[in-house]
């Protein structure tokens, strides 16, 4: 029987999504859970993809198998029951047999929170970026526009980024203020490595006036990870949903 | 020459604000700072009252004498440059030699933050207090108004109170809604130990049915802390601001 679960977690207690011996992650806790669950049988998941250090998940998507007969509606009980704090099973479903958290899904949804006081806010010092000086939002709509469609981003990953090809497919590109906040919405086919908080740290120096927004589509054309800007703090991001057919 | 400081601070990694050996708090982490602005020397600070353990402040007030000839303005920058970052130093002026943080404070303001989702929010785990239960608003807002008045508020504050008189004004109660949250605000002359915990502890009964309206006279009248509510949990609360003269 496999079964999807949507997660959400606070990334900033985290070494990221992905199991690693000796370093709390968000796998290895649910995985935990999962084996006292399974009276100790190893129970494996699998994610829609990775998430960084201090990332933040609103609805991460995960499946596993299992034999167990619970009914549906008392799993996402029965692990938040077992599973930290900072991790919360929002729902669980049963799903067809050749369904998978990664190659299943269709689109993703990622958003950046941003926000602007003079002070520094401890209430939000995980959870979204603190950038005090001046940004034109219009100049960040602007180049904004440039990103959707169907690129090569080879200039907005890591230098480390394993993956080869690297055409993805930026659907929406969205940018709205409310209060002194800012958040980036991106919608895209896939993304890669650090992708989201390069091209934040690129809008952000469009918005700073440092760059015009017309550069995105040579630094797009040239394929080079040196022409983007930097990459932003990963505590402003969030992995906001994973669509799938139907 | 003499400081008023407004301090906001994320409660949640503190073991209050108090000065304690061996524990970390507010006051501990603020003096240290102020410590090394002085080379060395040690700076105590009075702040306009403790916040409990998990208790945050969006503006709480301290005050503290220095001879230093620092610029006002470049205090909460070579503050903040030492703190932590779940201390936050929003802002310094000089203040009168009679100045005092807790005896000139004229009012306080507390706000109590509770979210329904009915899944937890691992984002507000520390910032609201989860309570997914049906609540009638309107029965909370018409209780609230018994709270308002000149009262003897012993059956609303912890049996461990050592002050020796319990009466307290209170001018202002509201309570409002706000997407998947409801916040209550009180503005009194003063709150006890576990004051606004109780209080809410107790219009949450209100709301849930428990209790009539009403009764809140008679709570009040008995002057017995085991008529009220529970203490709801200190990770909802939060001194919001302290009020003096002019």
């Amino acid at each position: 029987m496999r079964i999807k679960c949507t997660v959400s977690y606070d990334g900033s207690g985290f070494s990221g999504y992905q199991r690693q011996p000796g370093l709390r992650t968000v796998q290895g806790e649910i995985e935990e859970a999962l084996m006292k669950i399974h009276k100790g049988e190893r129970i494996k998941i699998t994610a829609s993809g990775r998430t960084d250090v201090g990332v933040h998940a609103v609805g991460q998507v995960f499946h596993f198998d299992t034999s167990l007969k619970i009914p549906m509606e008392k799993w996402p009980i029965a692990l938040n029951t077992l599973l930290p704090q900072d991790i919360s099973i929002q729902n669980a479903e049963l799903a067809d047999q050749d369904f998978h958290a990664r190659f299943s899904a269709k689109k993703k949804e990622y958003r950046y929170r941003l926000y602007r006081s003079f002070q520094r806010d401890v209430f939000r010092r995980h959870y979204a970026y603190h950038f005090p000086n001046p940004l034109n939002i219009e100049t960040i709509r602007t180049a904004s526009r440039f990103i959707i469609g169907t690129h090569d981003f080879t200039s907005f990953c890591s230098s480390k980024t394993e993956t080869e090809n690297k055409v993805r497919t930026i659907y929406e590109a969205d940018i709205w203020e409310e209060g002194d906040e800012i958040t980036f919405r991106f919608v895209g086919s896939g993304f890669l490595y650090n992708m989201v908080r390069i091209l934040v740290g690129t809008l952000i120096e469009v918005g700073e006036g440092k760059r015009k927004p017309e550069e995105i589509k040579q630094i797009i054309a040239a394929k080079d990870r040196s022409r983007a800007g930097k990459t932003v703090s990963g505590c402003g991001l969030y992995l906001w949903k994973v669509y799938y057919d139907n």
